[in-house]
């Protein structure tokens, strides 16, 4: 689904940008429909940078509660390789849990990159503590199946509003988490290292006390001091 | 899934009971999550019975824009056989369609049963000529792919909050629409026959000026005077 | 509660003023928090004037539901007068029913003005053939006690969004539900006629091809005249 | 904003065509955004063509009550002329009015072509009388100053979820409303002209028992038949 | 309501155990329907203990409001003793507040175990240093009664979904809040108790490397070790 | 707009008082409707006091991209002075963003006393760092033209449900913001001083274990001490 050293430099480019700038450079490539909604993440900070392994939940039906269920969970967390990122389709379903304290922690002794749901999480506080970056739609001490079951794995799933297909980039931080198509991560990693670049150098202008006309978006004068400013060491 | 014969019987005795009378079966039969909601007919009276013919949608992604899309909607309709009801997951998104008149038509023209969506109708008052029993959430002129694409067909979805599988038996009426499971059918229609008498019986004490208390449910009295009056014709 | 005689009068001016109306004059008299929202009529043209007899429905636990249930409502039912409108309080719950057919049936044979419920009908359309107001927040086949069970009856309860005493007067038309309360009911009644009077008028000006300016609301001129035409005949 | 003659030819075409296909043709010319969400039109089969005037309301505060309101609302009114959409922002709000019945006959008058409102109605039984197009979010008796209050007219608003500027045209049918651009009207409803003749050459076929596939969309076979079918009179 | 002796260890109990653990249980005890939901701590880390002290409000009405209010929560909370929790119903409401500081410390300074509401707190930064266990739907600086007043104490409730009776135990931590019904709370908290010594058990092998396959649930193989390890102390 | 001096002292007690008192004040001063709802402070314990510069967003058109814009909101943010505080009108619109860190870095340098936005924000962890109070209704990386434009700036708006004009003064603390007219903002931070400091002397009494009955509100005995107290220096 992807090499593990074109992975490593493309995930180690992600780790340095914000999601807000990888948005920005989406809406450029015309991928508008790649930013998730509605998470929050589980702890203020943390960057998630990973590739998708997708569940997808169903609701809860009686008579097929014996045919499927957290199996197909724990089957998927076991198959988890270094950098998936578990993705959760709970049809933003917050009364009941999606993961508890015990899948996360076998996640991450997994390897995991992190997990994103749009249902809710189980055991909030101590997966707080595992230091795996997380994000959700709520939380709720209810069993999963009081309101769905996981059903099938490593197919396409809805989550947050998002298609996201088993192999796509994601990447979250405070703002929430982009998805980057496989196909199109590298080269969108690429211009948004230039565009954080650009940034530092508006912000620390900004923080100067100048003007954002002429400045954000750099008109030609700024350009000209920008480029000139690049055979010297940033100002920030 | 089901063989013609035994179906034209079942069909039968559905389209002869009330969504209320088997939503209560459901629960007697410990099946409570087989109830959909949020659904509105699309023309009052109609009666919906059949068996699930399912398309999942998922949200679009532009970059995956060309190799999904409307052609797996297409396929499924030309594949409908007479009895079939076609039910959309469409995650209850309203502000775009799913189906429109000609691909409505074509159901019709295949024999099909109904349509059930949890998205929303284009061309509503052409469909409704069609005399087609149509259950969905919302209207909108907007195409589908403004937010998303038929993905999949003849898998299990998630439609108005109830896990429907293909050959899964769909009853709606007025109230809206409630699922039989396909092993379950013939068991609970028998059920709701029943209750459906009894309860022809119980309305029509109550319209000769009745008190509820001891009729509705009914007390061993009045159960001796039903069991009675069934040897002669039904009171209503 | 309210004597019988006094009722019919007022009543009888209710049946012949709008809601909307109405809720100007609670507005005028300072009781803005007396109009319900969100509730559909049952059938066009309806028109529902009466006094409120209260049921207040809680969620279901499973280990309460012995102890109370359906019971609550029958009493309730069977307790119902002429002029007497039921009114639930659902909590706006609308994946399971509040009352069905044969309830809706008992009632209106003990009399029953109408029926208010922030929840959902089962059997709406047999409900429908009785021709008894109803004003409800969906359809939904299911049974209560899916979700809720009827607790108390004859207590305050909140109705979609306003607080309903029993005795409180009801008036509903397509527009929706407003409340009178019993304190007050005849003064606004009296209030609303009179501008209902005053809009006719109105009306019948503004049919006539004349502005809005100076005539609605009336200014001097437009007054003088529309005093001046109440010798005569009214204009509609 | 618009020639007389012009718009004449413009609205005779639109109101030949479909929401549903104008909301394709605004999809093929890049202008999804166009499409009104979560109106509900006050008559079944009414057909909405004409011009946009706007209102906006802005939430009630009570030290701004004397300064604006109504008034703004009725200069409006009196200022539409034939072929005008009255067109009001209510932000979605539905538990207090926008128009009633006076408001909405004065602008009949006035020779308006409609009324957009993605707040509520006062009076909807007696406006649905007037045969006046109307497209709102609900109904409810309460005054607009209960919530908000007219605060300027003629000025570009946000309703329905899109942004309509003074001279935009809006088409409304059962499905809902689209808005054309002013600039791209012409050519929008000349392309739903063409999409719609073809369409119901499909749609004949599909009546006669033929297969979407190859049909809807047309290839090259069936387009060809199609333009041979033009030199013909049309099949429906 | 409970003796003090018997509360003291009961509560002991459950401060020891998480409540997705006694959802877990609640649901094999089959009483699904006692989880609450939407509710946000106020603190991380924080332990809610204590048995329900009820309060109910209704909304707002302009005639009533020298009648019912205020006086009723602070008899309320002047009669709470150690170990109450008091319990609101706002039915979801959070553009008003339901409780402030001073009330909130008087209920601390009587002892009460916590403040469970579904509507908004005020003064919330101040209620936090209090060091109370507080979960809430919303912040609001606005006093109730701007939408609703405090109606009757110590009667059955719903809040956030939950049916709750005076002295029905609460308990709450970061995933929420749950309901164990009085007369089954021992049972629960019993079996709670040994499934999170499992769970420990579980977590520390997981923690160690081993798979979720046949550990998790503990499958026979598994079962053994952890039966014999009980004989040592606990691994975590 | 404001004098400088006068501003430093209103600002000065505002900043000495807590949002839910002020709002307690706006209620006795028959100024209900200027609490805003759902808005999230970015910072535990900061503290807003300013006056408002406005800036209304509408819905994205692809129609009219080239012709409004980013350059609406940057221009506003070059002409805040000290004391200003940038309010968004954004429909509460939270799946694209509103403002991000560069554009409230220079709303910082020049010397904006914070923001409030209904809408999202983006950067929203580098934008914590600059110590400027934000209240916000969500997070999201996307940029506004994804959903939204900025459309024009210093008019009367709606945010978070309150109509904002321009000089309007806000307070916000961690319950919320409320509005202050310009005109009744002295005197309502005059009755809010008063009421702060008999509620730190009633917070003082409850904190010694006094009841709240007679104290809170202070009846006639309770009153007599606390105007005698006021001669000695504040209990607290």
């Amino acid at each position: 689904m992807a090499g593990g050293q074109h992975d490593e430099q493309l995930f180690a480019e992600l780790r340095a940008v914000a999601t807000a700038t990888l948005a920005a450079q989406l809406r450029r490539h015309e991928l508008d429909a790649a930013v998730l909604s509605g998470l929050t993440p589980l702890a203020p900070g943390q960057k998630l940078v990973g590739r998708a392994r997708t569940l997808r939940y169903l609701p809860f039906r009686e008579d097929l509660a014996a045919a499927k269920g957290m199996g197909v969970q724990r089957s998927l967390i076991e198959s988890l390789a270094p950098g998936d990122v578990l993705v959760i389709e709970a049809r933003g379903v917050t009364d009941a849990g999606t993961i508890g304290d015990i899948s996360a922690l076998r996640a991450r002794e997994r390897g995991a990159a992190g997990i994103v749901t749009d249902g809710a999480l189980r055991d909030a506080a101590v997966i707080a503590s595992f230091g795996l970056p997380v994000y959700f739609s709520g939380t709720n001490p209810a069993q999963p199946s009081r309101r769905h079951v996981p059903f099938e794995s490593d197919v396409a799933v809805a989550c947050a509003g998002v298609l996201v297909e088993p192999g796509d980039v994601l990447v979250g931080d405070d703002d929430g988490v982009v998805l980057l198509p496989a196909a199109a991560a590298a080269a969108i990693a690429a211009d948004a290292l230039a565009q954080e670049e650009e940034e530092r150098f508006v912000a620390a202008r900004v923080a100067e006390g100048e003007s954002l006309l002429g400045l954000f978006p750099m008109g030609p004068e700024w350009r000209a001091r920008y480029e000139a400013s690049k055979e010297r060491p940033p100002a920030r």
